[in-house]
């Protein structure tokens, strides 16, 4: 480690554990949350690597977390951010073997985030890269294609249509491009009229626009044809309760994201009683733990094999500089087309 | 048959389907609903058998259904009622052995209900009563006790503490002392500070009174405690989110009924996600079809042996005859330390 310095810019969490709020991810100033500092390069221990940062991505989790509104507590003085692409420059005992690759990344609970010169995880949080994936997919190739490819097969194991709310998110199209590829019939929501085209032509079977006055009824229709068992839901919202009292017996509302700071009201209670309908949620931390490793690198090679052969892609908003994310984070998220990534 | 009478006097149901409403049991006059009329007597088809009513009972299912906020259509011009006991008058082919015998019945769906003089069901829904079984427990044998066992069977399945909500329902009381004799710990939560005393006689391990403003905070602490992981819930308003909401995590909140007509709202989506909570509904129709007879027989057989022998028995608080269940049923249902219970 001879060759690297001392001290690194990073991007800190300036509160500690939970706000006791449910704001959702939008953020009006990220240094309501976030400070700048230069803080010491960290050391791996063993089993871990330390990563010289490429790209490193901004997922609305990493807004929930650095808001306190996420599954895990913060610690003050922590760099932020969940998920990177970068190069392996040190590591601990163990990980010997990933010294100089490229990989993707997820930090570990507790350690060292992304939003900074140099991160430090688990070697086993670690995806070596095939030179055919470029970096904005490798910083994006963890959080979002994994919880696609796991809630695609909750859905699966449940019939061959299912309803993705937030559908022009990148975990959206993700979901609905998988759908299609494995023959499902993926039931898209989107906010906007302009959205419907991109998203039928990604392969969704049909398209819906909450903001449409009459789209209950509409997917109503679809829902009595289609028959949809499961709706995986990243706004949690009234509309997404009023969308699932219009699904089948047995459907399930499986919850992944807060977009909307709405406090849905149950209003068909009876639902649950007599047509075996559930509410539950999908955090892919848990589904990380409950899956065997063997099913985890299956998917996680076809993840990869998706990016290199352009099935599937990282479409990018903004790319934001390390030391502009206090001031600039806030601004560039205005952007609703992609994903802004930080670069150092 | 032939010395049955022509007709039968019963009391109908007044509309069809469903109201579309959900404002839970409460009737104000039970003519908005039913009405008394002179009807045929039905005969038994293959597989059935033919009841002459001794007592049936008025359970909250009842009035949801009469109200059309059931699982089930109303069907116009049938008979309520969904349970009761009566002796076997005439039977169709193949049923004939259970001919003369005293039994505990539920009506098949879609059958002519319990609230008349002569009642029809499946041979399947006849439970033979043994002579040291009343009437009254006879009538009573088998929405409710059903529904405990099953109930707490799907309790103890996730560890030893468990929340019931209207735990000085006759069900409430069923489920708190079945989990006692199972050596489990229920958590009672009743409306009035009267009902604590006798549920802890009962074997609650814990009584909350929901009317307490500390109640959350008490049930937390309860809840911190004895890491109830089931909610059996007949209630279903917003203090029942808020007790969910206190709970550990991977707790379900099993709704089985809407006392309230409050609609609840979900303060605490995240909850499902990073917790694995979960929500869903409790319908005994539905677990009779997906639970193998012989278990179900099991099941039945512990009941009526409860009831033989006195570990359970059903607290009526009114017999009316059923002549005055139009013009009647109201008023009796005001008092609520039992069941009200018509008679012929």
């Amino acid at each position: 480690m001879s060759d690297l310095p001392q001290t690194m810019f990073a991007v800190l969490q300036k509160y500690e554990g939970y706000s006791g709020k449910a704001e959702g991810p939008a953020i009006a100033d990220a240094s309501e949350y976030l400070e700048a500092a230069e803080i010491p390069v960290p050391t791996p221990g063993p089993g871990q690597v330390l990563l010289k940062l490429r790209v490193a991505s901004v997922n609305p989790s990493d807004l929930h977390f650095i808001k306190g509104e996420y599954g895990q507590p913060r610690i003050k003085g922590n760099p932020a951010g969940f998920e990177g692409c970068g190069d392996i420059v040190a590591t601990g005992a163990g990980a010997e073997k990933l010294m100089g690759q490229r990989v993707s990344f997820a930090v570990a609970l507790g350690c060292s985030g992304a939003w900074a010169d140099y991160a430090i995880t688990d070697a086993m949080n670690c995806i070596p890269l095939r030179p055919d994936v470029s970096d904005d997919d490798g910083a994006a190739q963890i959080v979002n294609p994994l919880t696609a490819m796991a809630m695609v097969d909750i859905a699966q194991q449940d019939g061959d249509a299912f309803v993705v709310s937030a559908a022009t998110s990148q975990l959206g199209k993700l979901m609905v491009s998988l759908g299609k590829d494995l023959g499902l019939k993926p039931i898209a929501l989107v906010r906007r009229e302009d959205a419907v085209g991109p998203l039928k032509e990604m392969g969704a079977a049909e398209v819906l626009v909450t903001t449409d006055p009459d789209v209950v009824k509409k997917f109503a229709a679809v829902s009595a044809d289609l028959k949809p068992r499961v709706f995986l839901d990243a706004v949690s919202d009234q509309m997404s309760e009023q969308l699932f009292a219009a699904m089948p017996n047995r459907a399930r509302w499986i919850s992944y994201g807060k977009l909307s700071n709405e406090l849905p009201k149950l209003t068909q209670m009876g639902q649950l009683i007599f047509q075996s309908k559930k509410i539950e949620g999908f955090w892919l931390t848990s589904w990380m733990r409950s899956t065997p490793p063997a099913d985890q690198m299956r998917v996680i090679g076809e993840v990869q094999a998706r990016f290199a052969d352009g099935r599937w892609k990282t479409d990018v908003s903004a790319h934001l500089p390390l030391r502009d994310v206090v001031s600039g984070l806030a601004e560039a998220l205005k952007k609703t087309d992609g994903k802004v990534m930080i670069t150092p």
